[in-house]
């Protein structure tokens, strides 16, 4: 039996499967309530930008931000990507779009889902990171334009 | 007095002087009802990428989603963009973020407003192009979330 380390895996992959990897640990994270293991998958930077219905600046100021809406488990729900593209735009810039899906307790804010396009660069460690998120959550049905 | 060509200028210019210009000049194209001059911000190609409240993918394609949604200069109203930051994160790539805030009479839709990312390249013959837009429109005040 061929058992290659995960890391080894990991180097051989290309841009693209290496930027869904970053995504696939961010809503593992997440969906284990770990903010700050969410968090790893934007570079640490205070340049790293968020734009939702507020823009954000810097790494801290984003953990702060996801804390402030997401204060415990029943909180952040159950996170999902799905619909993910990865357009490698220069030798270590990449784009990824797509849609999440936050499935939450109605007491706890109740289900949200939009689109979000992600910026990643790779560092000098060969690691790909956010460096910009601008996420747009659908409106619910109920307020959804004609 | 010394009168530089336009075009020197434009050579002299750094990169985030060179992505407002792009912006300024479809802002101005919008506002004499010229889409296809606005659309000249875009990278002309099948990649070019537009997120708003659908997923629009090639510039033809996107530019018959702005003829549809505005088809007259009533409809199209006056553009302006603000807040407008650009962050250069490779040699030809570039981030530029910002607000646009449509003017427009109540009858052809009204006022709106909203925030974007777009994600600019630098081609072959030097000009920046937009290969990525993701704009999200703020809720109507009397639609937003509390």
């Amino acid at each position: 039996m061929n058992v290659l380390p995960l890391a080894l895996i990991f180097l051989a992959a290309g841009a693209p499967e290496q930027v869904r990897a970053v995504l696939r640990a961010q809503a593992d994270a997440w969906n284990r309530g770990d903010i700050r293991g969410f968090m790893r998958g934007y570079e640490n930077s205070a340049e790293t930008t968020y734009i939702g219905s507020a823009v954000v600046k810097g790494y801290q100021a984003i953990l702060d931000n996801y804390r402030k809406r997401f204060a415990d488990r029943t909180a952040m729900g159950q996170l999902a990507f799905d619909g993910i593209e990865v357009r490698q735009v220069s030798a270590d810039v990449a784009i990824a779009t797509g849609e999440f899906h936050l499935r939450r307790e109605a007491r706890a804010g109740g289900e949200a889902s939009g689109r979000f396009t992600l910026v990643l660069r790779r560092g000098a460690g060969g690691a790909w990171r956010i460096i910009h998120d601008h996420t747009s959550a659908a409106a619910p049905a109920s307020r959804r334009e004609k």
